[in-house]
């Protein structure tokens, strides 16, 4: 498989750093292509602007339009344009980031709003009244697959369905469903590290052991069970469950089956 | 009131910064001192690196007590210290920004990364076995309200209970549970405008007659009752609620009253 291993962490010489480079070598030694856009050895901007554009539309800047002109008229910003080719050639990604204040750092969001333009992850497909363009489980995206490996600070149980921040599982959400989801990744259950202040050798070697498993497994673990848009589960345009799919439930897990 | 609007457009001409500008008129001419952080026209920076630190410690970089090392010996980049600054000066905190992939976008959390110092927004507070820090409740912002005025072009039922993109409350949870109620603001309700894409003369009043009532309630607004971490109603130290706190609910919308 071709694998493209985003990554944003500062240091090097870190934790994540290790299990970084650990996984580029087990992958690579397992036959793979693997590709790192190594957030901060990159510098990578961060802040989507009208420079994203090498030839900005005249007046005011608007984010979504001049976004759609560049990527349609071939003026997106070179960085831009290298990361969603290492996404189209790639079959599945892997974001690896510390988890800072319940989602991840600033720099991959950055990533996130500059890479994913309009044509490319977003407004894509038309829209009808049974179809409401390719988004959550299509796209340009589609047959791809994706996983988070996610480092905290913080103890497993504050992360539960009734610890104080929240379950991991909504906290990850807007990244698996309104991130990953949406353009039409497979998204697979994330590989989250507690505690991480904490690591000492055993819990090291063990940490290595659970990556080990998760990166022999990309290619046929089961993917988190999200609904599709167009597959008959919404009512469009108001794209809302539809009365009859699980009533009794609200919130994130109703989306997913 | 001190009053600072934490602001994150990167077009001075949009609706986001119409409804900035009104925002600031208004509460001065209602007798409030107002400061703004435009991140964009700052150009804030958006990565939380080594070198925030004016004198960065030996050794590889790690992010937190390096943090802390800067904020204790005043050794901070001189950007995040007028931010941390403006903060103690305010009485009332806004936080304004468009809804970018679920979230805020990358410059404003690159703000909160930066300027939320170990010491100053997290790892302050004695532990012991009643008490696990002064966060989600206290901590230095005590004292201080702070509100969401959120912009987003999905359409409102998509944000609703059962909408496809989650509903709002949830999605705005790290932000105001993890990232506002954990330093000790209280949290106001927030204002959200959608589908802003279709903003014409009449719904812009309609906006800014909404925008004035929220405005004018700053003060005296109920805020979202969320627990405290050391009230009683939390196990300590899995900081899980307590079982005979609303036994049958899981989730984010436990951790309110």
């Amino acid at each position: 498989m071709n694998i493209l291993i985003v990554y944003a962490h500062p240091e090097s010489q870190s934790l994540n750093g290790s299990l970084k480079d650990f996984a580029v070598s087990h992958l690579q030694a397992a036959g793979h292509n693997v590709q790192v856009s190594d957030l901060y050895a990159m510098q990578w901007k961060a802040a989507l602007d009208a420079g994203d554009n090498t030839e900005p539309s005249p007046g005011p800047f608007q984010p979504s339009q001049d976004s759609q002109h560049a990527y349609h008229n071939g003026t997106q910003s070179p960085d831009i344009a290298a990361e969603q080719k290492k996404l189209q050639w790639s079959d599945t990604v892997i974001f690896q980031f510390p988890l800072w204040w319940f989602s991840m750092p600033a720099i991959m969001k950055g990533w996130v709003e500059r890479v994913y333009a309009y044509g490319f992850a977003y407004g894509v497909g038309e829209h009808s009244d049974t179809h409401w363009g390719d988004r959550y489980g299509e796209g340009k995206m589609t047959g791809k697959r994706a996983m988070l490996i996610v480092t905290t600070g913080g103890w497993e149980p504050h992360y539960s369905a009734r610890g104080i921040n929240g379950p991991i599982d909504d906290l990850l959400f807007p990244i698996h469903h309104g991130i990953l989801h949406y353009p039409g990744f497979t998204v697979l259950p994330p590989l989250v590290f507690y505690r991480t202040g904490r690591t000492d050798e055993n819990r090291y070697s063990q940490m290595l052991y659970e990556l080990t498993e998760r990166l022999n497994t990309l290619e046929n673990a089961s993917p988190i069970a999200f609904r599709q848009q167009n597959g008959g589960d919404y009512d469009i345009p108001s794209l809302t469950l539809k009365t009859d799919i699980t009533p009794e439930i609200n919130g994130f897990s109703a989306h997913v089956k």
